[in-house]
């Protein structure tokens, strides 16, 4: 886009890309196992890979882990040369929160404020991607081999509405508009990620930016729902970004 | 941008642009008076009419006439030909809500959900613009000629997790994030608002889409606050569009 000032695009020419975590729970405690929840994580890792992100995928996190991993991520000093964070989750979840594997509901607002620019200095300044493919309530009743990501949706309690912390340079993708359930096959992996993955794919060499991309994904999940004549998903994209995020384009196709 | 396809593009090209409706609460019974605020409306009106918009504007308006209001605005037939709608409102809030001239509390999620394709079937698969001058919650201290708009915080319900319906083409456009005051100069206009304005009169002859510019102004409005070295004030734009929003270039300049 030959109009929008370079100032108004966030940098993307650090040492490295920035480090990328994908948590992939795929059994619990009691809950149902996540089938499908793998391919979605292969697919995570494989698409960041691609766009120059150092990748670490956790398998099963139990609270005490993820209390790990986000304290070890939170103080990376790698972070300070590097352009930009992803941190990826896929689990079951409820309104405005997600499951472990020994079944702790944490907030996603805690999740990401551990990245804020006074407790992760590094990435001050630098975008910050969040996102969760896991339901957000209600449970619908889905169609055959397609399985919700809900659990307990009557008890549960509203909080998504701030999640967003309330910082600049933030993003958080989530699968499904809190109160609703997301979709995923227990082959080919959730409407959501695989969406995701086709589209940063398809549209990253474009030089579209992720806001434009996750508009794309909107379109593409919403329609899936249609086709199959069930109830819809409809992912809500939500943003304090303050400038526009463009990947660089990768040498190489993936 | 010449790589994104025509068919991710809303379509502009109906009879009329579409209408927008502006509610301008001034003078509440017991809240304190929102000087500033027909700024606010005076820009809000000027720069949609300039878009091309039939912009009808409402000063302190009660919930018996906000209700009329919204049951015109979801049976008009002019929908059907025109191509987008746009909804502002400036006033006194909560978490999620916003306050009636006659001091009722009415959710967003209320407002918004008399335009989904159901409810209002000319607005189906078009893009429904919802922006909101309102506080939030939490009261915090303004410096001189700066006022908050908002009102007991402390007892604030959280509920904009649901704001937007679960259903494409919403766009909502919030002053701040949840849980936190925005500001209004009291000859100037509000921080947001006027940033709005700003940046749609320099952005559109840019061909830049919507969401680009709610970015530039997330930018513009944590900028200001900086300044003035008070508490800071962040918009949180969420989507369910499913194409990118590009106004027609004016043939005039504002």
């Amino acid at each position: 886009d030959p109009f929008f000032q370079e100032s108004a695009l966030y940098r993307m020419d650090g040492t490295h890309r920035g480090h990328c975590v994908v948590v992939n729970n795929h059994s619990f405690t009691t809950l149902s196992d996540r089938r499908g929840t793998n391919k979605d994580a292969d697919c995570l890792r494989h698409v960041f890979q691609w766009l120059g992100f150092k990748v670490q995928r956790y398998d099963n996190v139990t609270k005490g882990h993820l209390d790990e991993i986000l304290q070890k991520y939170k103080s990376l000093p790698g972070h300070a040369n590097g352009d930009c964070f992803v941190f990826c989750v896929l689990t079951h979840g409820e309104f405005g929160a997600v499951y472990s594997s020994d079944e702790a509901l944490i907030p996603i607002r805690e999740i990401m404020s551990h990245f804020t620019a006074q407790q992760c200095p590094g990435l001050a300044h630098k975008p910050k991607l969040f996102f969760i493919q896991a339901c957000q309530g209600e449970k619908i009743q889905p169609s055959v081999s397609i399985v919700a990501d809900a659990i307990n949706p009557e008890n549960a309690t509203p909080s998504l509405q701030d999640s967003i912390p309330v910082e600049a340079d933030f993003l958080l993708g989530l699968a499904t508009v809190p109160g609703y359930v997301s979709f995923r096959h227990v082959e080919e992996g959730s409407w959501y990620i695989q969406s995701l993955y086709n589209h940063l794919k398809s549209l990253v060499p474009r030089r579209e930016d992720i806001l434009s991309i996750l508009t794309a994904v909107n379109d593409d999940v919403s329609r899936q729902v249609d086709r199959g004549g069930t109830k819809k998903q409809m992912p809500q994209p939500a943003f304090t970004l303050r400038k526009k995020l463009v990947f660089p384009v990768p040498k190489e196709e993936l």
